[in-house]
């Protein structure tokens, strides 16, 4: 059994070949060879011109870290008969003092990460294969200059030393001898450069530069291997949601030269425009010239074609003018490249002496904007079909489409960064509290209500104020929740902020800003710019609709926004919401001219006095579903009864203490004494849902009254038959909820008495706590409908308070315990299973239960999937999340559909 | 369909006749016909002295609620049969004019509460059947005093009028006529009293007292089934743990006359002295009397045995001496019925005549104490097994006997009520901070620590005192569980109380006491008392270790205790312990000494400056657990890796902030900003746990280098092996766990190669998240053991913090949402089928692993038997509570073995 694991093993292919007699992979191998890799076969196999090289899989990455940084043994043998090849298909060989190949090293994971990883090129000149190279290209200079950028490179890369101490050494040499540019530079001064070098690496690195081409080239791959966890790596990957498992490959591949002549050039091209998605090869390019040398941006590339030169204004010739020939060969390769993949391609090409190498392809990078068009211009011209267009755009972008962004060329003095909590850009003035944020608004001012936590007081602020900055609390801390339902731009748990409120200053290291100074959030990246900077209105373009519109095709979730006042809901109607999920009625309580009626209904201490505050509060409370109604036609929706405790409702600062003792007309101490025996250890935990109806059954008697009011009151009007679908939260039990039902049954009786009219209305429950999920069958007899809370159900699930995550969010996702935050994407393993068991127990006993989830998780992708999954019948999120939603849940049908 | 319902309906039978011709019910059928009519059912089968009559079952008391208070129309037709019954076998006639038949209608529930429900008796009495009976029993005074007392009887239970008024007759007419006893009025006294009974009932309820004995008889059951729910049985109930919707029987039975003259009598017997369980028949009797004579306690009851009289040293003659043969005839009845019953009986009877009748047997009511004594006599008498001794104690019981209770004969000033926390009695003076508490008891000084609520600072103040009040919290927040733990009394969430820290005031209504006032409270039952109360210390008998001996041997699941001191482990062995479930790591950082240690280390900014502070704890806690280790011998002992959130350990009223900073050497400000920045929303959810081992791993590290370096001392010392068993808590998936056994597994190889031996350890979690029950099979593949922690698993499941529970937990439990406190008894739908899902899941992947629980419900009697039922391996609890868990885990088993 060993021997056969042992041969098992022996017969692991770890290289691939390309472009030589053999080309071993493709385009649908990227896992194994990256993408890089299995794109560079492609290439080959359509007969394009690829200079000839090999693949090492990412297996020999995975292999490489489970093997504490060992190769595997085979990979020995597999390496040299791959080089073997490449010798064989270009006629050179590796090391020769004649003829001698270079090779390129390059990194190419599953998914592009550019600039991350390492590479080293010119691989295989030493001292005595540099004048082979010398005479074969006959550029002397050429040849050591290559030989410099190859030391450098692989001393910074291989031996980890820095680049500057080789830059040093080369102004110090252009300052000697009076140089300006590197072009100044002969071939005699390359080479002196070369020992310069050679000796400094002696120094510092202790050892000479290693002249054996296979100790380079082990070398080079070892640390291409190696770079996959070097920190910018892990940041990226972290930020991109790259499993830390894929790992690597390496690409091996025989060197061209763009900085061989002016009859050679380097350049990148996409076949379409990628900021705007118009058909239109477009692309840059340098004549004589290295990779390198364009991302270094010393020289102002070229453009590839004449239209974009004459676009751009540029006085410099265009590829198409300079080499005809050239021009049409990329430009057909271009055009053969994206029908073959059928996407617009960000192509790498290298012109060597008048002939065209191609050295990349890939999906290109484009705007969201641009995506959308290039998806059904796709579909137009018959390239993909509607599914595939819908299936390319990614969800979580259109939020770029929807919101203010910061215009890209605007120059930015980040001062901090915090949480991407809500996304949109704002620049607007410091303020501390609401009530000032409130203030300027009204008299025009653009304000940034800035906190270190914002509560539900907080409320009217945070609708004034043009973004909200925290310096605590996550990606559902109550600022970003609120705000992302608002559409406000929203930056949180920025921790390096700290704020005074005492004396009106935020404070980020050395700097310090005061109320009304300037600043910018950029809430799609968490950063924090000082002062004001130039935005770029969202636009939506008929291309957007026109996406939209097949996505709805494919669905099958309902699509519902939260949403309680007017606006919102107008912001939802327009963004295709198909009802309302969740109307949060406590966000109703904290409007001006009601939170005092509220509080004297909270102080009261008897429920005859609690009854005279809600007597005030029904007329107010009936006019906000009043307005619901009247914009949500007759689409459902469903209002969930008073959830949080009362003590959110109650001042917390000596001052505002003071002010609603006085406006209320009693005493201080007293005010505190109640605020005192209301505060609670664990709020979350406390007496807030279900437990208030069913402790003070007055305040949902009160609600209950102001819908079916406001619902006659609408049906008198225009005609209209609202069907409020009345939502009792943090149910527990069968009983709690069926407590609650009768006295909503009991409040519609009376209705339908005094009025002589029957109402529609159904009764369900919110699922979010884990009792809830688990007697489900039982809750389920009561409950025309569930409504899965799904913050609150993560909270109790996993024990987390997601106001207090922040402090080990990032241990917990650096150290595997969490693949994502579980209030951004829903946790599938343990709230999914209490999810599943709840819809399937649910269903057994009313299997004409309405099942939706209104957590934050109703507009994140992949957590929608989930919904799709288990078929429930809607999801419902922030307005501004809507149509993420409508293109997630098509997608989630369409992957289903093909599984 | 309909058809057969109906008829269905027409045969249920709804009464049961006893003492007649046939006697239809028996023991068995007590669910059906209450405690009191199924014995006297029972009691005519064995041919013993029972006046006739009948019994309406439980379940027409059920059918009255459901059917808003009516009664089923059939039930007419089956009393009046039974009427019939019994005036055939008494020779009279209900309501006749010659020779009337009179009953009693009393309560009877399945469990025994006594004086709750109400009682009828003399029905059938008349102004003409009076007469009747005044010349049947040829004593007039008799006839016309039981005629007013029926009246005065039936206008309260029935029509609702208050007692005081027919008293206030009484007492008036007694004045006016210069009467001083009840005995100074004749015949035509009482007469006159009816008729004014009769005016003032006219006037007060507007119409005349019911003259047709049916109306009095239906009114009379009507009324006792209403009983059912009024107030004071309500509240028994909810105290005894008897469900609403039990109902009650209601008996109607012939009556019989203990006033009938010097040859009748009426009394209460024992076959058992209940107050210690010695034999001897025990009991008491007046002659000439009714059984509302006795309760009312204006005449000095008589002894009923010769040797009971001796003993109390009266000189009133016993029934013994004055009816020696009615003595030897009751006295024979009683031994039958109690080897009859095999247990201890409460028998009710009266004497009318001269001829003996049974109005009642019962399991009497026995202390603690008793209890035991009997049992055991039992089982030596051959009476019952072994395993009967052992099921018949309550085992909460046991409590009593484990700590001082008030004596029962001492007067007290009952000031205020809270939840009885923690059983036991205390009187001290009140205390309203731990510091001062300390201080005080170093002194001598016996204190009461009255807090608002108690938190882990408080801990050594808690230690100090006698007992712990507070104000708030419920019966598992911090004060109750620590104060069971350590076995202080403790009363929680008196809410009636107020207290005022600045002025060091306790105020109660209109009550005020000040620091050093002197109160007791009784955590057995609540009650808070004014002043000093005469104790009794508890004593444990022979009798006792012989029970718990017996329980041993029956019981499967091993019995733990929950401690940390040397103290407490002590006790727990003292009381059977096998070991330690849970010791709690963090209330060792909370000594004095060490205290300032941990705050450093929290304050500390840095890793070094955290590892600074943590090699100044190691050596105080590694000597904790050595102190423990020597306790427990080669026990298991299982400790917990630090839990609780950071800031729990932080200062929290300026006094103490300023304290600490000075003692820390630091600023102020400083202080209050850290104290700040680690503060949570939820601390329940917040960052504790293994999220501090994960995020700090110095700590865990420090902690198990003192477990494992205490190992190597007791080691090396005495050659003892101790195991310990490293417990990781508020794990929700296996990484996490995974994480910090690695760290702890480091620590123990570091520590073997230093010593040169091999540590003897296994690394377990608590499953106290919902989560964590969901991924048990996968935690379980890393795990030696689990250990349920279910205060957190409840929260966790429930969404209920513990601490703000209090709140809205008696609304719950009263509209049935909850049958008990789930914080208490464990709630075996929810909570169990995690815990359920749990033990599948871990065994199936681990099926060695070891099973136990250490969370509050583990000395709870119901929640053990689930233990024993879901097969767990152990149960940890407070060392008071180990004598309970040992009986309730054999009572468990016994049950498990004869389902």
């Amino acid at each position: 059994m060993l021997k056969i694991m042992k041969d098992f093993k022996k017969m692991t292919k770890w290289v691939y070949n390309f472009g030589g007699k053999n080309t071993e992979g493709n385009t649908s191998m990227r896992n194994l060879l990256g993408g890089k890799g299995a794109n560079l076969a492609e290439m080959c196999s359509l007969k394009l011109p690829v200079p000839p090289g090999f693949t090492i899989t990412t297996e020999v990455c995975t292999s490489y870290y489970e093997n504490n940084s060992n190769l595997p043994d085979e990979l020995d043998d597999q390496v040299n008969s791959a080089i073997k090849e490449i010798e064989d298909t270009v006629g050179s060989k590796f090391g020769s003092d004649q003829n001698p190949l270079l090779v390129s090293v390059r990194s190419g994971a599953r998914s592009s990460m550019p600039g991350m990883l390492d590479t080293v090129l010119n691989l295989g000149l030493n001292d005595i294969t540099v004048e082979a190279l010398a005479k074969k290209s006959g550029d002397a200079r050429f040849a050591y200059d290559s030989y410099r950028r190859f030391i450098q490179m692989y001393s910074n890369v291989v031996l980890g030393v820095e680049h500057h101490i080789f830059e040093d050494i080369l102004e110090d040499y252009k300052i000697d001898n009076n140089y300006t540019l590197d072009t100044d530079l002969n071939s005699g001064d390359w080479k002196n450069i070369v020992s310069h070098y050679k000796e400094e690496l002696l120094k510092e690195y202790g050892n000479p530069f290693p002249q054996d081409v296979n100790i380079q080239l082990w070398g080079s791959i070892s640390a291409v291997f190696g770079s996959w966890q070097n920190n910018r790596a892990k940041t990226y990957r972290k930020l991109n949601d790259i499993p830390d498992h894929w790992g690597t490959a390496v690409n091996v591949q025989a060197m061209v030269y763009g900085n061989l002549d002016d009859n050679s050039a380097t350049g990148v091209a996409f076949t379409r425009n990628p900021s705007n998605g118009n058909k239109e090869f477009y692309g840059e390019f340098l004549v004589n010239a290295q990779g390198e040398d364009v991302v270094a941006g010393i020289r102002t590339p070229q453009n590839i074609s004449e239209l974009s030169r004459i676009e751009s204004g540029s006085e410099d010739m265009s590829l198409e003018k300079l080499m005809p020939d050239v021009f049409k060969e990329l430009k057909k390769v271009a055009d053969n490249l994206e029908s073959h993949y059928r996407d617009m391609q960000d192509i790498e090409f290298t012109i060597q002496e008048g002939r065209l190498w191609m050295l990349q392809t890939r999906s290109g990078k484009r705007t969201t904007k641009a995506a959308i068009k290039i998806a059904v211009d796709f579909v137009k011209e018959g390239l993909i079909s509607q599914e595939e267009a819908v299936s390319r755009i990614n969800p979580n972008e259109l939020d770029q489409l929807l919101h203010p962004t910061i215009d890209k060329d605007a120059d930015l003095n980040v001062i901090a960064t915090g949480l991407p909590a809500s996304p949109g850009a704002a620049s607007g003035q410091i303020v501390f509290n609401a009530d000032e944020a409130e203030k300027l608004a009204s008299d025009g001012k653009k304000v940034i209500l800035t906190r270190i936590e914002t509560s539900p007081e907080d409320i009217h602020g945070m609708h004034a104020a043009v973004g909200i900055l925290t310096t605590r609390g996550g990606m559902t801390s109550h600022a970003a929740v609120v705000a992302r339902g608002m559409g406000r731009p929203c930056i949180s748990g920025a921790g390096a902020l700290r704020i005074d409120y005492e004396n009106n200053m935020l404070i980020i290291g050395k700097l310090t800003f005061m109320a009304g100074d300037i600043i910018t959030i950029d809430g799609s990246s968490g950063q924090i710019i000082s002062g004001e900077v130039k935005m770029k209105d969202p636009e939506l373009s008929g291309d957007f609709s026109q996406l939209m519109k097949w996505a709805d095709g494919f669905r099958k979730l309902r699509v519902r926004a939260n949403a309680e006042t007017k606006i919102d809901a107008e912001v939802a109607r327009s963004f295709g919401a198909e009802g309302i999920g969740l109307c949060r009625t406590e966000h109703m309580f904290f409007e001006e001219g009601r939170i005092n009626a509220v509080r004297e209904m909270i102080l009261a201490d008897s429920e005859e006095g609690r009854k005279k505050a809600l007597l005030k509060i029904l007329p107010m409370q009936k006019k906000d579903f009043i307005d619901l109604f009247d914009v949500m036609d007759e689409l459902p929706v469903t209002i969930r009864l008073l959830d949080p405790p009362l003590h959110e409702f109650l001042p917390h600062t000596q001052k505002d203490i003071d002010a609603v003792a006085t406006a209320l007309g009693i005493n201080t101490s007293s005010l505190k004494i109640r605020i005192d025996e209301l505060s609670e250890s664990n709020p979350m935990l406390g007496h807030r849902g279900c437990r208030l109806a069913i402790t003070y059954p007055e305040i949902p008697e009160m609600q209950a009254r102001a819908i079916f009011e406001a619902c006659v009151e609408i049906n008198k009007k225009s005609g209209k038959r609202v069907q409020p679908e009345i939502m009792v939260p943090l149910v527990a039990s069968r009983r709690e909820l069926e407590i609650v039902k009768n006295l909503i049954d009991k409040v519609a009786k009376e209705i339908e008495n005094e009025h002589k009219l029957k109402l529609d209305y159904t009764v369900g429950t919110m699922i979010e706590l884990p009792r809830a999920a688990l007697k489900s069958s039982e809750i389920a007899e009561v409950a025309d409908f569930f409504s899965f809370g799904t913050n609150d159900l993560t909270q109790t699930t996993y024990g987390i308070s997601r106001d207090d995550s922040s402090r080990f969010l990032d241990t917990y996702i650096s150290n595997g315990i969490f693949e994502r935050d579980p209030f951004v994407s829903i946790d599938r393993e343990g709230v999914g299973e209490l999810i599943e068991i709840a819809v399937e127990r649910g269903r057994s006993k009313n299997n004409s239960i309405k099942l939706g989830i209104c957590g934050e998780h109703g507009g994140d992708p992949s957590s929608i999937e989930f919904c799709a999954e288990i078929e429930l019948n809607y999801v419902s999120c922030s307005p501004y999340r809507v149509p993420v939603a409508r293109l997630s849940a098509a997608q989630a049908e369409i992957k289903i559909k093909n599984k």
